[in-house]
């Protein structure tokens, strides 16, 4: 018989969810307690929180528990980054039906797990409970290491843009899966487990990022995301970004736009930020520049080569 | 035509919600970039999360938006206090279907934010996602002031047990919705907004408290997990406990027992904790002892008036 929640109860859960968990010097009381208790060793703690629900950000025929653990780690971890922050831990709400197997639930932390030692972050607690669809909340925490955060204000006419990481290939892997295929194999792993470059959020930071925030909503849309915070026009040149392969066959196939996955597709959580010419570092790919508005283009535009981009620009919730 | 969240959007939402905030000193950066940055003056964060889902944790026929607005910041603030903590912000991770009122979401951050004021915390951050029911995650944040945090497990042989605040009232508020009643109302209120005493718990940790939790589960379970964790026996003397006239009332009218609302009933987020005799804070209420295990109670027991506790002692999630 498979042990399901039901079956195993709410503390039988936890316990099984729990006696995997590594820990670290970061955490002060862990898990079990009626709170968990982190250190924040600049006396600043960054925190970060997204909510996952079944059947809009995962299927369960798409993605397996581990890859959903893994996602949702590293959505979270990535807004850790993208503030110039180390994470060092994050806490779990799991939501899910009596009739769910334990093994699922196992295979979710595992992949939470595996997700935050990449970073060297531990999970301190959480809360489980009973609920008709599969919902996750994953909350992280960081520490700047006495940095001050890389806001999304920090734009300055003369920076230049310059972005690291992935761009398109979950969107990619996401138009392949909703037309039923599993290929290229290396796009719908890219939806199923983003790779943000972690590292490179402090790296940034310590080189003098202006701004910088992550990719979740696609390049463009979260470059607006700047522009509108930094009050400033942003202008990107796309032919500085080389368009992968996989995502040349993708869109060959679907007859889509392969430069529209790069300028708008989001969930690789590659990092976009801002950076006086000198101070990019090595690695990043500098992609545009930061200008004053003018009565042409307003504060808070983002341009495509100096026109407005026509494709849609971003996904936004609840909209359809 | 009543704005929804599907009429307004997830960034018109957002801006709904949060142009309503406070803020306070410990808010670093507040909502609207990748991640909030908050002050952890002592060098370390308390932290506890919890999620509340429709027709679970409450029904909208039976709590308002408001209602469960300041419910599921009170549990959350309750667990941070008893850690012996000072609540000082929380963040907010909220799904809903996409026909839900703008004013529906209101009302459950006005009851947030109000529950917030009453310890001076902030809300800092937060997710909005579309959901089939609607799912509020709250995690939040407190500081120790410098103090060791109070946990579960130092409960010592010899100590007294003394709680703070209401016990049995939200239950009994539950047991007449079940039968569809709305009175007597201060039960009925107590179920839709527990009140726990927020500053007991810093108090409680000033005056030395040897081991604390909240109330959540039910007066015999939460001592059940102090006295596992402390690896002692707890045996307590319902006499000292005055059964208030509403829960009487309740009882005469269901058939129940006056005193099982009392010993299981939970969510009202009293405090309870062990103490050395001299260190009982004035207005808690002295309940029982802590004795060590033996052969015949072994340790992790629980007793009532020396003998096991025989109706049903607390909830548990997934059980049926």
């Amino acid at each position: 018989m498979t042990e399901t929640l039901g079956s195993t109860g709410e503390f039988g859960l936890i316990e099984a969810v729990t006696k995997g968990l590594s820990t670290s010097e970061d955490v002060l009381v862990g898990p079990g307690d009626d709170a968990a208790v982190v250190a924040a060793p600049d006396g600043r703690m960054v925190i970060t929180t997204d909510l996952l629900v079944e059947g809009r950000h995962f299927r369960q025929d798409w993605s397996s528990a581990y890859d959903v653990g893994r996602k949702a780690a590293a959505q979270n971890l990535a807004d850790i980054a993208a503030m110039g922050a180390r994470p060092t831990s994050l806490v779990i709400g799991f939501g899910a039906p009596a009739d769910l197997p334990v093994a699922w639930v196992q295979e979710l932390y595992q992949g939470l797990v595996d997700e935050c030692e990449l970073v060297g972050a531990a999970i301190v607690g959480g809360d489980t409970v009973q609920s008709e669809k599969i919902v996750v909340s994953v909350t992280a925490f960081g520490t700047l290491d006495g940095r001050a955060p890389v806001l999304r204000s920090g734009a300055r006419p003369g920076d230049e843009v310059a972005v690291v990481g992935r761009l398109g290939w979950a969107e990619a892997g996401y138009t392949v899966l909703t037309r039923g295929f599993r290929s290229p194999r290396t796009v719908v792993e890219a939806h199923r487990r983003p790779q943000p470059p972690y590292d490179e959020g402090p790296r940034a930071a310590r080189a003098g990022a202006s701004s910088m925030c992550d990719v979740s909503d696609g390049l463009l849309s979260d470059l607006g995301h700047i522009a509108v915070a930094s009050q400033v026009v942003i202008d990107i040149h796309p032919n500085a970004l080389a368009v992968p392969e996989p995502l040349q066959a993708v869109a060959a196939a679907t007859g889509l736009d392969a430069m529209q996955f790069v300028l708008t597709g989001g969930e690789d959580h590659a990092l976009v930020g801002t950076f006086e010419p000198a101070d990019v570092p090595e690695g990043w790919t500098v992609i545009g520049s930061v200008a004053e508005g003018n009565e042409d283009r307003p504060a808070g535009t983002v341009t495509v080569d100096g026109a407005p981009y026509a494709a849609n620009s971003g996904h936004a919730h609840f909209r359809s």
